[in-house]
């Protein structure tokens, strides 16, 4: 871990930047399998999950004989944890529901907004060594709020050609079982386009490694949205004298567990908390299992000394944390002066690994410093809003001659006179009191 | 103009097909006018200004002079059409400032979202023939509203080396005076990257030609977000028999002088309209100073024969128009089946041309089916959400045993052990009872 003394702000950009990992160039493997799944759908699909994955299971659509299975392999103990994390991430995503009222901006002329689901939307829960069932609550249970007609989840199989039960049980418990056991590149193309088997998406969400997001990239330009751009996670704690140093080195250390190209980040105004944080971070990391990855992506960790929480909250929104932890007796002002972050946990007892599972906040944030221009997953995410408008006769005259003075200055004839004959003629319809 | 009688759903895709533009291939010269922003800066704007634009002001930052002289060159009656669309445009976007209670999701663990402005956005503006006075309203107004603190508008200087007076005298009357004389390729470098005089941003914003197009599509993969992705113009009618064939002419002609990409979709379930409908086109064309252009776009323009508004209504969601214009007796059944559209514009006097001036809603909406994903510009693209949480005690002891059964299950101890170590240990501070 590096350490900064009440650095200068020219030295902020070396001290906060974000560990570089060099772009893998993947368009042309990209390219290759989004052609070929394009042309040839579920046949491409088996290929490149053999040829990547190891395996390609005959069947890539799970059946309800493998969901009900797998509700008999999950633990209760897991199963009532889930319970909670459910029941609090859909509270939290049903107070997102959309009211707005409808706003007349001048006599006879009324405007509102109304919010639709996206009909179309694919989930994508990455492979590997652990089951992600996390990220399916984080997905599903907003995409199930929001009215999305069509929910699918593409997730790669293991060797024996499986996805792992507690991904299955989370999904069929919020109702989501149109599952695929397909992963990587072949399944981002496969709900780009389509195939026999996948249904094509609008939209696709979900976290995944540089091939993952690669095809991302790939799928926007072929007109389907995604959730945000990806980067590795991050976390930047905030602690004064209040603090409890061994409660920042576990946030400190459950963000480098991640990854090796995590960032764990504290700005800290008492040295001697610094100093016993650090003293922390070195004691824990014996006891992980995850210790390799984490005594590695804490080489891009930094602890940096302030004067006070004004600097350091300059510093901190120029950072842009994904999640930003505050120890802090000026929990007040933080909140009224923080601008860009994904995620803010407050207190010593509100640790980051509250909002990765249950405390009902969303766990799909953005990273990078992308927290200055997007937001996390939300219940918005899932839906898009049409604007409306209904101009009575009286409306019309009231903005009519307005809009013909723009349009008439901007060039636009047929703009202009779409009005001057609503302006000028009587209309024999049921609508022209209106 | 196309007329389809009573198709079958096979049919649909081939009926509802937006006209096919080859899109170019830009990436190269995308390419090296960002490289070449991002390596010289300001030299290389001027460069490319002369090369693309014919005219690189020696200064391209806009004056206070040139922007206090712009408004003597606008008519009163022009600034008086502009005040009343900016008040409506003003009104209307005032009324979406986000409102969310906390939510307790478990006793003890509360969470709700704040909503913070992009700091720094910028909005661009094309030339060409007419001064786009309507998009400095459409962007600059949710801008100002979110409190964005760094508004910047880059638009092409013409021949002489100025931006229109009526874009100058708009920008500066809702209070944007940083205005750059750079339009294109190199604007959006220039914004992206960021030059001795124009200052980078978070976010671009803005309408422009396959070049301008282009350029954001580079921004987003040098971590700079977009409004949204482009597409040319178009405009669905949906009309029974209660409706004016004159209006419903002059609608799909308004769409049509837009460029000659641009589609018009008439459904209707009336045969006697529809005719008419195409009988009022052909006389009304005649009057256009734009004829060419919109004769050219009338080729790409179709209507549609149906039986009944329910079978309306279906093409209607699977073709997701970008302005949806409905003149019919079914009006509340549309409003409450509508889900892919980008604006609605309801009733008889409800020409698009008022959505795109003055009614109030923003005019910068998704096309080409983007509907089906995407929202148009509205107060929230100017904004983002800040989720936060905080734990008492109390909190971490009710939901902590299931955060550390959940982080076991995925094999991120780290994860469970910032939970054990709070649950297990005493803290000396003030806000262990927080």
């Amino acid at each position: 871990m590096n350490i900064f003394k009440y650095p200068t702000k020219s030295e902020w950009p070396k001290i906060l930047s974000r560990p570089v990992k060099e772009k893998a160039n993947l368009e042309e493997v990209v390219n290759e399998v989004f052609a070929a799944v394009k042309k040839d759908g579920d046949k491409a699909i088996a290929l490149y999950s053999d040829k990547f994955d190891g395996s390609s299971p005959a069947e890539t659509l799970v059946s309800s004989q493998e969901i009900s299975e797998a509700a008999n392999l999950v633990s209760q103990e897991l199963k009532d944890a889930i319970e909670i994390a459910h029941s609090n991430i859909q509270k939290f995503h049903q107070n997102q529901i959309f009211e707005e009222k409808e706003i007349e901006t001048t006599e006879g002329v009324t405007c509102w907004r109304k919010e639709t689901a996206i009909e179309k939307v694919g989930l994508y829960v990455p492979g590997g060594t652990a089951p992600l069932f996390s990220t399916v609550l984080m997905l599903g249970v907003p995409a199930i709020i929001a009215g999305c007609s069509d929910i699918i989840l593409c997730s790669p199989p293991d060797k024996s050609g499986n996805i792992h039960p507690a991904i299955l049980y989370t999904a069929n418990k919020i109702g989501i079982n149109k599952i695929f056991k397909v992963g990587g590149i072949q399944a981002i193309a496969g709900m780009t386009y389509g195939t026999e088997k996948i249904p094509s998406v609008y939209k696709v969400f979900g976290p995944g490694n540089q091939y993952v997001t690669a095809a991302k990239e790939k799928a926007t330009t072929q007109g389907v949205a995604i959730d945000m751009p990806a980067g590795p996670s991050e976390v930047l704690v905030y602690a004064d004298k209040s603090a409890s140093p061994a409660f920042i080195a576990s946030d400190l250390l459950s963000q480098a567990e991640h990854g090796t190209d995590s960032q764990s980040v504290l700005i800290c105004t008492d040295e001697t908390i610094l100093q016993k944080t650090k003293e922390e971070v070195e004691s824990q990391l014996e006891q992980l299992s995850r210790k390799s990855i984490a005594s590695e992506s804490l080489k891009n960790s930094t602890l940096v000394l302030v004067k006070n929480v004004q600097d350091a909250m300059l510093m901190i929104n120029e950072y842009a944390p994904e999640h930003f932890i505050v120890m802090s007796e000026d929990e007040d002002y933080i909140i009224d002066n923080i601008k860009n972050a994904g995620s803010v946990f407050l207190g010593s007892y509100t640790p980051e690994s509250a909002g990765d599972y249950a405390s009902g906040t969303n766990h799909t944030l953005p990273t990078n410093g992308f927290a200055k221009a997007y937001s996390g997953v939300s219940l918005e995410s899932f839906n898009k809003k049409i604007t409306f408008q209904r101009i009575s006769k009286q409306g019309l005259h009231n903005i009519g001659p307005a809009i013909e003075v723009m349009a008439e200055n901007e060039l636009l004839d047929a703009h202009k006179n779409a009005v001057t004959i609503r302006l000028n003629k009587d209309i024999n319809s049921n609508y022209d009191s209106k």
